[in-house]
């Protein structure tokens, strides 16, 4: 990386002078924020609201590849996956902290790189970097971030809350993220045997986006505020529906059903799996990097998003001793397991 | 390390299993606590108080060697490390969350040992562990923490508020933790050398400790609020005394002149910088990890505090055209400069 281009060394900054020279660019957006970076700690004001609070650690080598993620996408994705906890709690994000420990490999405009995409992710989401620390490290890119964010106590949603014969929903489209690891990885392969041949991602850009550029539901929190909705329980799909939906009934103390028919899939999600020879449904099940939101409703409410295109029932909330299933397209009852990503098993 | 220990392999429970196991004994004690670990954020409530948050980033090789350092005096540190920039907004601290990343070498035993010392420290400060992430790691140990604190709005004290005139005070003494890590790298060059040498640390307990096991000064904040004194500006001491006076002088837009002979030194401290050919006066200037609190005071609290042995005053606040110095016990004027630790030096 970066052999062509300008470099200038981090050391010639120092530490304080490089978090100055990274968040010159941020300015505070939110009245929820008093002061940001530049003190002992960040100082906010929750204005009578409760304060959420989340944080990610993400390290080269098992959460990322410097080889195909261009480092604007992992700041940018960085922050979407810690606003994605915020959101499942039915909040509003507005803060992060984030912490880089920097390998000597990595000069000013690498970091640089890594700052414009969690500025744009700031922006878009209208969120305040608002304090965190900055390393030299010895193993490859550490990132650290914790996102904060606040909800009125009677509106946050916990895991815990699914009731027997809720609906079970969710956002979006699944299983895209992990095909789109998938043909990264293929190509990434195809490179190092030959460095000559450029890939191959043509009419792959909606997984590859999934997986590189993912985009935090922000918007359906505000949906469902609009349509006077709050979910009974929610959790965002980072490591798969199935192993989500075991964790949203595993609190509950319920069991849940799926329909197989009903796991929304975008066609290119479709056609990639086919083509990959992979089922689609174990992609959406088990492939994870989603963030998308799982939720369930109350029957009374399905009549307020019945026709939104962007959220699809999947199935039910059942008794605690029905289990976890999905009933497949051939009518079959399977038992839902948790294969998704696991951290430890990379 | 471990070798002849019991060694579980951290696969066996998985990532929940694993944040489960090591979280269970971890209770909520503090009512601004809401819900802490098993959702996808916490929720906390700031009970009209303003929020103070701070965050760290500590790396195996960069700001700790395994070879020294006993695994639960590390978590117990980590803590420390993080409360003390909760202490120095004049905040009283509440919560912290803990994200780890674990290479392969090291068992469940030795991930219980850092939560041990963690524990030790969150029961000692009425701490609430609330969240964290925990992932493998190719790259050593990897831990991140962030503080969260709670301070009355007119309570909280800033780096920028000193006024000329203002007295400059520091709790406890300085220099103690950079002398106990000289004499820690020491043992361990000795004992690289020759492992059947036993490190030779007697009569060096308590500058050992200061660098092994600081506290953070919560103590002072409580003292000075009894005190009914609110700093006029405030930071602790991590990087070494210079850099830190540099910080509040810059940020408050004023000079500072300090007295070498005021300089809080521990009698260890002095005894072994002589044998060590270390001038005592630099260790406390630009050793760092002190922990302790440097604070301005108005010149009319002075009669409040001037009889506790545990806050000393050092010097007074100039104007900023004086700079920033340090009048020798020879009577010899030196510009301060911060040489302290700088993690990019490493």
């Amino acid at each position: 990386m970066f052999e062509n281009k300008e470099r200038t060394d981090i050391n010639e900054l120092g530490e304080f002078g490089l978090i100055k020279h990274l968040t010159t660019n941020f300015k505070i957006k939110n009245d929820y924020s008093v002061k940001g970076v530049g003190d002992d700690a960040a100082v906010l004001d929750a204005k009578g609201k409760q304060t959420l609070i989340s944080t990610d650690l993400l390290l080269e080598g098992i959460h990322f590849d410097l080889a195909y993620v261009p480092l604007m996408h992992l700041g940018y994705k960085a922050v979407q996956v810690n606003l994605s906890d915020i959101y499942a709690m039915n909040g509003k994000a507005s803060q992060i902290t984030v912490s880089l420990g920097l390998s000597s490999k990595f000069p000013l405009e690498a970091v640089e790189e890594i700052y414009k995409g969690i500025e744009l992710a700031c922006n878009k989401y209208n969120i305040d970097l608002i304090g965190g620390d900055t390393s030299s490290s010895k193993q490859g890119l550490v990132i650290s971030i914790t996102s904060i964010g606040y909800a009125d106590a009677d509106k946050v949603v916990y895991r815990n809350g699914a009731q027997e014969h809720d609906l079970l929903c969710v956002s979006g489209d699944l299983g895209g993220a992990y095909l789109g690891l998938q043909i990264l990885e293929r190509e990434k392969l195809i490179y190092l045997e030959n460095p000559q041949i450029q890939p191959d991602l043509e009419g792959k850009d909606y997984i590859i986006e999934r997986q590189l550029k993912p985009e935090a539901r922000m918007d359906i929190v505000a949906l469902l505020d609009e349509m006077n909705i709050k979910p009974t329980a929610m959790i965002d799909v980072s490591d798969g529906l199935a192993s989500e939906i075991l964790h949203l009934a595993e609190q509950s103390d319920k069991g849940m059903t799926i329909y197989e028919e009903k796991i929304p899939l975008d066609p290119m999600t479709y056609e990639t799996a086919r083509e990959l020879g992979i089922d689609p449904t174990v992609c959406a099940l088990s492939g994870g990097e989603d963030y998308e939101l799982l939720f369930t409703i109350s029957q009374e409410d399905y009549k307020k998003l019945k026709h939104d295109v962007d959220i699809t029932v999947i199935g039910h909330v059942t008794d605690k001793n029905s289990g976890c299933k999905m009933v497949s397209k051939s009518n079959n009852v399977h038992e839902l397991k948790a294969q998704g990503w696991n951290a430890f098993n990379k």
